[in-house]
């Protein structure tokens, strides 16, 4: 992953680029990809595309099975359904713990498994679509049987299982090579499996009693992360969110209560104006938590970036100076590691500097490039993460861990939970007959919370690689305008246009935004495993095919 | 459901409660359940006993069932493995997407999958242990082959395999018709039939974009929520948060951004001080809400509650009066509907006065509770619900969906995207070719969401049915000890010591804690649909058994 600004530097070809390029179709109307500031980038892109490429006639290879293929129809329907149950007779009263519900429950099951095995398959199939677009009017109004609609007669078991495949149906295979849509993508098969015994066993990380597997699961997980981060002997604490955006309002709570416990029981009274940095690329979430947590979003300063889209150190230090000369109290500085839109990484060194001058808590938001610690050749990209304060890091993006799985982590113990304990006598009783400090639930601000840890830790078992690409494609007729208002018009509705084709059409997905003075340009995120050479190209193709004529 | 608290009133027997005692155990022993004041609800565990108690019969005939039996050993062996895979040789790189990884991951998710049911069968069957209990130590220090350190060389996938069933193994299930411990118990099939699909979805909830099906069921299933609550058309906002925590934050959030919009940007110092009210028997949550929010747990003011642990109204009118003559200004009640210990109801409608008299938000908190809202007979506890603000409801606790599915619910429409929205431009493009009403991301929190719909709507299509018990075991040499402080340390550590030796035996599972001035007792929740009269009665003889020489 690397930081990638789009350029409209015009039709130029870049060297770094050309093995992204489909051979045969016309360079010139690209640019951005592999633009000059990402010559590393295009490197290593083309090094994780070698590493793969085979993987691509691999799959094709798939197709070509003949049917003596163990897993082809006929043979499937022997493995999965000895019985030929018939459904439309069942209801859900007829399952377990029903009387004799043993066999329609195991059967049920199966079935299921059997339209979530059949999807899986599809999903690495470059023959079906990413999706079939309709829009919500459409699936509002009904699809052939597939009705939205919550009514007061229980349906059959056929129908829940016809209401399954729909919904797979209609959904977003987000798995799918073609799909570079989201930070979060591809399916991974150990996780699933992780994810599917997490459901049925179905409990509750607040307390060592119902959970004791997953809760020292997730201490050493937590453990080994923050090792990783570089804290001496993986001290520290940390927990597992619903997401990066909790995770991240966990570390602007934890400052504050570091630097004002009495807030916790008096209000932001207690406190005086306090003000929070973050460049103006980071990710919306700290601004969320500034307006839930009572700062204000005025009171979050935004910090300008580079042309790389990297925060300037020069420019927070001035903004510190200039608040404390206002009167207010510099707290807390975010730094970026893995920009969301351009994949750009703050100098996190020079930032640690500033905040140590100044006294300020520094939280690193590692929810999208964390997991290039992972990486002996490309952690020099968080250097410095491990004088961070607190650092979010989601397996769950880079790391293609199933959804959800965030961590946030914290350098000094005991601040996490003093933040957040409120000690309720019902879950978190000391009288217990077991180590109580295994019961973590009180550092949490939730109080049930869900199993996160299993899919990571079993995935991690089982193994133990990605990058923004951001571009605008000039179609043909705006290539040769003048730099100016129009062009800058007229290339603005380029991406959502392509995007809408693109949905319409179901064979790829990608995203696209502005960013501050950069009208509408795609970003390409390049983080599943499942994606080849051949499907960027793929992308790129049709891209142009979309937009040819705009 | 209904409201039950402790009793210490001695061995006196009480008619309504002899249905839940085993023929020829010493009543006198017992005392609370069913006591004077919850008369009804002896009647009402009755009559659910009696609709469920031909369950047992049946569920104790699966153990009779002849060889024959579909789904013995050696038929299910013929059924899961059509070829004798050896995963010993299988890594997770030979899965999908590697180079004919499609018969390894179907073989493999099909071992997870035959592991998955055995364990469903195993939970259903009162032969087995509801959990082997293990301490911290024991566990990380390793059981036969089932280690929890993360190793730096990838595993087998039939180490992967053994994993699963370990972590199982070691668990608790929760879905066991002797697990009384928790709100949130049971496993329902057509929900973890739902979870298992959504796992394998594995998408988010931000856009419409990339969950077009499972956001628009959230959507017509908030609003059949909020019709059921009994809002005009089902008119009004919400979402599905992360747990009855989130929920309830989101209410005191929403509440602060409807009077006091200005906090959004300026922060706390823009409103007066706030206070907020709740019973002192409400969930932690609203606590953790007012410390994270940043208006401080001091100003959180506690409600007194009668003997039955319902907030008293007059308490409430005179704690505000006394608020704003000390200059606060009062913003935020809490009503709970159904209490997390004693299952108690706050009484709406007086509350629902008061918030109109002094201009205040109704929040009601019906985690536990909201889901008597689908009971024709039981909803009348929830009378007044109509009048609230907001509301909180978790179907993963009395509606038994798995784990997590909580929903915030708001009367007024627009509020709780004006409290939350930042308008990210990476995922919230307003020039998308659909409807972006359907992106509903940006009212939450979070950025990412986990989707924790389907299940509930697929269960909700399935079907179209709870009770806390709050008392004390007295054992014998307790019993005759005159009333004073010597009683009462001992039998507060009565309750540790049975859970504790309960939990070493594996056999059941059941809460205990104390609350106000009354010592441990002991929380019954039945909410399992698998438990039966005869699984409560095993519970009290075994809390006899156990308890008898302490």
């Amino acid at each position: 992953m690397a930081a990638s600004a789009p350029s409209s530097s015009g039709g130029e070809p870049d060297p770094n680029s050309t093995n992204l390029r489909p051979p045969g179709t016309s360079y010139d109307a690209w640019c951005g990809v592999a633009h000059g500031c990402t010559r590393k980038l295009g490197m290593k892109i083309c090094g994780f595309l070698q590493k793969n490429n085979n993987l691509e006639e691999k799959i094709s290879s798939f197709k070509e099975r003949s049917s003596k293929d163990l897993l082809d129809n006929s043979d499937r329907d022997s493995r999965f359904r000895r019985t030929e149950t018939d459904f439309s007779n069942l209801f859900a009263r007829d399952l377990l713990p029903a009387k004799n519900g043993e066999e329609p429950t195991m059967q049920f099951l199966l079935e299921v498994v059997d339209i979530l095995t059949n999807y899986v398959r599809k999903t690495f199939d470059r023959s079906t679509k990413v999706l079939d677009f309709h829009h919500p009017h459409q699936l509002l109004e009904g699809m052939e049987g597939f009705n939205l609609e919550l009514s007061d007669q229980p349906e059959s078991l056929e129908q829940i299982l016809v209401d399954c495949r729909d919904t797979l149906k209609y959904g977003v295979r987000t798995g799918h090579p073609r799909f570079f849509n989201q930070l979060s993508t591809g399916l991974d098969i150990i996780g699933l499996a992780g994810e599917w015994l997490t459901s049925t066993a179905n409990t509750n990380m607040f307390t060592y009693e119902i959970a004791p597997v997953f809760v020292l699961m997730e201490q050493l997980t937590l453990k080994k992360m923050r090792e990783i981060i570089g804290w001496p002997d993986g001290e520290g604490d940390g927990i597992f969110s619903p997401g990066g955006a909790i995770s991240n309002m966990y570390s602007v709570m934890t400052a504050r209560y570091k630097f004002f416990p009495e807030v916790k029981t008096k209000g932001m009274t207690a406190a005086p104006r306090l003000v929070l940095f973050t460049s103006e690329h980071s990710h919306y979430s700290i601004k969320k938590a500034c307006a839930a947590l009572g700062f204000g979003t005025e009171n979050l300063i935004l910090l300008s970036t580079d042309e790389r889209g990297r925060v300037i150190p020069a420019d927070l230090e001035a903004k510190v100076i200039d608040a404390k000369a206002r009167g207010c109290v510099p707290m807390f500085v975010n730094a970026t590691a893995g920009s969301t839109v351009y994949g750009a990484f703050d100098p996190i060194h020079e930032i640690a500097d500033i905040c140590e001058k100044y006294n300020m808590w520094l939280h690193v938001d590692g929810a999208w490039g964390g997991g290039l610690l992972m990486s002996r050749k490309h952690r020099h990209k968080l250097r410095g993460v491990e004088r961070a304060n607190s650092v979010t890091w989601n397996p769950h993006k880079m790391m293609g861990v199933p959804l959800q799985c965030s961590a946030i982590l914290v350098r000094e113990r005991g601040v996490l939970s003093g933040c957040n304990s409120m000690c309720a006598g019902y879950l978190f009783q000391p009288d217990k007959q077991y180590d109580v400090s295994y019961d973590t639930g009180d550092k949490a601000i939730q109080c049930g919370r869900h199993v996160d840890i299993f899919k990571f830790w079993l995935m991690w078992k089982a193994k133990p690689q990605h990058t923004n690409v951001c571009f605008w494609y000039l179609p043909p007729g705006i290539r040769d305008m003048p730099d100016g208002q129009e062009r800058r018009d007229r290339l603005h509705k380029v991406a959502p246009k392509i995007k809408a084709l693109m949905m319409e059409s179901g064979t790829t997905m990608v995203g696209y935004q502005p960013q501050g003075d950069k009208v509408n340009f795609f970003r390409m995120v390049i983080s599943n495993p499942a994606a080849t050479r051949s499907d960027i190209d793929f992308l790129t193709d049709e891209i142009e095919r979309l937009g040819h004529d705009l």
